[in-house]
């Protein structure tokens, strides 16, 4: 069998969630909390499902849930959306992701994405046939450069990959980006996808934006977003993507061929949720504020260097202080193998790699995880 | 945006059951149990949620499931596989069936399929870059006839799908067309993808075959199923691929860029009960038996001409008698709006479409629905 993706492994974030398991480590690597979701939300789950809501949902998603959906995208970005036409659930961010790329991508296209990237954007670009085109952010700011992106336009540029508040590096957006992003969309024809899954996660009182708030690009624009990071319950695979009307049917049409549909029950209950506790959505960014403080304060005395960190649950650190012969994976790998503290590193979302001495962190950990983690990082 | 499936509208599925609600029809139209999964299974989704089991399950599934995966495989088919290397959890059979494709089908490949075929094979191979090569199963018998198939091998033939138990047409394929499907797959160097989802469901004491009892044939082969079908919880969308360590490595590989991995606490709950009521799996035969024999019993004085049913939940039947003038589309229309049944066309599983005029009718229905059903069918 000829391999339609020879340069790929098992991903990074499977394969150290595996080594701290089998290490008995902290596992601050692979994004997903430690601590329960809400009780309510898991009663909800088991009350609809006990009810019978087990046969396939709507292709597009539960009508309840994509209602809430359009109301939840009305209140963060005073955008309206149709519950009926541009809003369709799906299995997890990742899958919401594949299909928009499926959808946009023919053959030869480019597709501009910024290095360090998600892992499943490169992939997902090589198997609709298009070529990604690598833009590099650097530390300590990794604002985007939007000289650098209007040089790398050519006329085979099809699509542009966003994502803020971005993975790994925790930088947000200004408005300035997304105007910058919007003039270059409609000024070349493109479209964009721009990956918000962290997009409740934004500290220091800076603003939450998102494509929603940009008409033109919203045009032009799938959003995908993520229920498992916004409710922590990331095995719940469930995601979204909005997208004007003409784009969400051609959307749905590979959807349902992909998943078809999604888990039921776990839609009727974060629908419910959505409807009943609209405050946690919006507590969210506080609540990760909080664990970045609270993490940053216990590593304060460490030889770590913490670089900024606006929005995700991600904190990336500088080790130079503490080895700096070693790359960020042979860090890593001896950082979980001898001191029982699982991370990220950083060279693994460069298509190039990385030279920078740097690991991601997740803090969306317990109080006592992040402390337990703290003092072992302090130690070295 | 140049739509990458221009002939796709929403699946007849998905309208079908919409017009049912519509209309109010008794909905024997998409393929979905409408009795509640057994309680047991739906208190260990509840159990397992409600003990923190949210996070991303593993990648390739749960490794428990995949174990119980691989303990049916051998019961059933005297096949050892590893629940290591040779099993993937699929978000749905859809899933399983989508992945299989991209990664066997290379751009201007041929792959060969019978129609009537399930509505997502055709749309996938387009997407993979594939040319679909439909072969026509006729009524009454929608046997294989094997010399076709082996003319219409080209060198670009790369590929094969079978689905047997059969959907929609109920026929199961007896031990010589396995054997002449091996043979063609190993001497032209095919590869195969085995749609099995309704496995457990052959009746008549009719053998349960599959392509896990061959070999040669498994060697080249991805087997998919579906829990969703087997515990009557088509909305879990739980499925999975069984194929040899070297076709799996691929398929996780493009599986971890779709999905990524499936709903964390349905796939314990599955687990439990895989491992606690193996017989559940095992009568599942004899369950539907009783269902097709109850409605075919209660169609007998109806002007409707059943067709064989040696395994699936359907059961097609012949209207000439009632309205030969009307299209299979039409009558599906005219019987749901007017009498309040409804139905799917025999015709949109054939890409060529079909003057036949039958249509397929679900009888994963309770004892009441089947009766009420039949009440007004009989009256045509
Ligand atoms: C799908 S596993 C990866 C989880 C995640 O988003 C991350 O750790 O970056
Ligand atoms: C995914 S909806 C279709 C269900 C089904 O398998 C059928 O009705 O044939």
């Amino acid at each position: 069998i000829i391999s339609k993706l020879p340069a790929v492994g098992t991903t990074i974030f499977s394969q150290m969630s595996q080594l701290a398991a089998q290490q008995q480590a902290i596992n601050l690597s692979q994004g997903f909390p430690d601590f329960p979701a809400d009780s309510s939300l898991l009663a909800r789950l088991a009350a609809h499902s006990q009810a019978g809501l087990n046969q396939y949902a709507p292709m597009p998603g539960v009508v309840a849930l994509r209602e809430q959906i359009a109301a939840l995208t009305s209140h963060c970005y005073q955008r309206e959306v149709s519950a009926e036409t541009e809003i369709t659930v799906t299995s997890g961010a990742t899958e919401a992701l594949f299909v928009a790329i499926q959808m946009l991508v023919q053959q030869g296209d480019e597709v501009l994405l910024f290095d360090p990237a998600y892992d499943s954007y490169s992939p997902a670009i090589q198997l609709a046939g298009g070529v990604p085109v690598h833009l590099r952010l650097e530390a300590p700011s990794y604002q985007v450069d939007w000289q650098q992106v209007a040089a790398a336009i050519t006329p085979r540029t099809r699509l542009i990959i966003v994502n803020s508040p971005h993975n790994p590096t925790g930088m947000v957006f200004n408005r300035a980006d997304w105007q910058a992003l919007e003039q270059l969309v409609c000024q070349h024809g493109l479209y964009c996808i721009s990956d918000e899954v962290y997009e409740h996660m934004v500290f220091d009182a800076k603003p939450q934006l998102s494509a929603h708030g940009f008409a033109a690009l919203a045009e032009r624009t799938v959003v995908v977003s993520s229920f498992g990071k916004t409710f922590h319950v990331t095995g719940w695979k469930l995601g979204y993507a909005i997208a004007p009307a003409a784009l969400t049917a051609e959307f749905r049409k590979i959807h349902q061929y992909v998943t078809f549909a999604s888990f039921t029950p776990a839609q009727y209950a974060i629908a419910d949720m959505l409807a009943a506790h609209p405050e946690q959505v919006a507590g969210l960014g506080v609540f990760y504020q909080q664990k970045r403080d609270f993490f940053a304060k216990q590593l304060a005395a460490s030889r770590f260097r913490l670089l900024p960190c606006q929005g995700t649950y991600f904190q990336l650190v500088d080790y130079r202080a503490i080895a700096p012969e070693l790359t960020d994976v042979e860090f890593c790998q001896w950082l979980t193998v001898q001191h029982k503290v699982a991370a990220i590193p950083l060279s693994v979302f460069y298509q190039q790699g990385s030279e920078a001495r740097i690991i991601r962190l997740c803090f969306a950990k317990q109080q006592q995880t992040l402390a337990a983690a703290a003092e072992l990082l302090c130690q070295l």
